[in-house]
């Protein structure tokens, strides 16, 4: 079963964090509106975000993200400040708009109240199941892990009897070193098609999701494209290369998941058509 | 507001057609199994009919036929027959195959059965819409017919309020032409991405169209193509091209359907995942 967040508002589950975020700051806190940097749908969902509450929104953007994105945010309304594409020049240039702007920085998970928005993803999967469906098994991809953990934490209140498993690129594999060695480490190389999961694990979500997820699975990017084509071919619907990678997990291993009720959330469905990898 | 028959069995609203008929033939007309001619989503229709009633089914197929679709059809446990890809030879192969294992034709869209089975897309999407949605238009694309009479006898009978406005391909532009005239009248040429709309009308379905149907409208390819980029990017699902051709003629005629309800029957999603058009 699946929990089809290429659906949501902005086209990705991000749109949860975002908003939550946004709503749990005092009025006189976004008085002078939201930033972030991002070149992926975290932009859009704070752009979101601001656009409903009427604020503005400043969204740091390496000038190498693709313009699609870049129109994306600029349609809620946002204003767009490129930097270089570095983390470095990321944070510095952030912290000259929230020096300049006053504006509410929202990190796309290494946030409490992220978490808690996109907990309610796998929440409402739960409850769409009802009491007919008793999951085995909940998944989730982690790339910063504000999903995974909120998988985590919305599994263990309301589904307790379920075990909760991750998918993760090899190409971008640091969750699963961390999950092992309870330190924030860095991915042995970075190279994945699956682009909104080259974050590193944030040191809020970590915690969480080594004290409730039971494992990592790695897959390539040849099984990640396998099963982004799978669900394209079969479900008739889009989603992103990020967004394949739990089902890829399952699909290599079959034995551990047969006969399993499985429930898995869809990420987000923002691939650029123009681009796909077949 | 949309009927997604891209979510249909086999993907596509045939099944719809292929199942009613099917189960409207006694045991005894059908326990020499399902025929038909088709390289596209009828054959699978009926090969799904047949695998449903646990009957046989022989689906004349062109030997130029993508293998996807061969594929799928022999997915439903049904027996291909080649035959040379034109209609002289589509027609004598079946006819052979009629004679040599009694099975009962099932045709895609001349036929009141299949017509009633297509009705019942627009009957739920009325239905679904329910008392809060009184549709100004239902549309449906065109082709042989099938599903545009469906859409208006359901429309005739159960919103009454509303009309029916069809969407055609200039590159196959034969509907229109017989609209007018009220005989069947061939396309002036055949050259469109809308592969399934490049039959003539059928001969029980141009009287229903021409009865219970407002408005034909032609759209060009280049139009198809961008209303199905649009339906992709925007809602995130899978449409073949034939389904894209009513948003395409809403889009060419924004003034015309500006402030109206409108109701859009997406016809399916089998598409080349390997053969896009952009």
């Amino acid at each position: 079963m699946y929990k089809c967040e290429n659906f949501q508002k902005i086209g990705a589950f991000k749109a949860r964090g975002g908003m939550n975020a946004a709503l749990r700051l005092s009025q006189t806190e976004r008085q002078n509106g939201l930033c972030t940097h991002s070149s992926g749908n975290h932009a859009q969902a704070v752009a979101f975000a601001a656009s409903v509450l009427g604020v503005a929104a400043h969204v740091v953007m390496p000038r190498t993200a693709p313009q699609v994105k870049k129109d994306a945010v600029l349609g809620y309304g946002a204003t767009i400040i490129e930097c270089e594409p570095t983390q470095e020049a990321r944070e510095t240039t952030l912290k000259q708009v929230i020096d300049q702007t006053g504006a509410a920085m929202i990190h796309p998970y290494d946030d409490y109240d992220v978490v808690a928005g996109q907990a309610t993803a796998a929440m409402e999967l739960i409850e769409d199941a009802g009491r007919d469906v008793a999951f085995d098994v909940l998944m989730a991809p982690v790339g910063g892990g504000g999903l995974l953990s909120g998988t985590a934490l919305a599994t263990h209140y309301f589904s307790p009897g379920s075990v909760v498993i991750a998918g993760e690129p090899a190409g971008a594999a640091d969750a699963i070193l961390s999950f092992k060695s309870g330190q924030i480490e860095k991915a042995p190389f970075i190279n994945t098609i699956a682009d909104g999961l080259l974050s590193s694990l944030g040191h809020k979500n970590l915690p969480i999701i080594r004290q409730h997820v039971q494992d990592i699975i790695l897959v390539s990017d040849p099984e990640i494209i396998a099963a982004m084509r799978l669900i394209w071919e079969r479900m008739k619907i889009i989603i992103e290369p990020s967004c394949a990678v739990p089902l890829a997990a399952v699909l290599k291993n079959k034995a551990t998941f047969a006969g399993k009720k499985v429930g898995i959330i869809l990420t987000g469905g923002n691939v650029d058509l123009g681009k796909l990898p077949w």
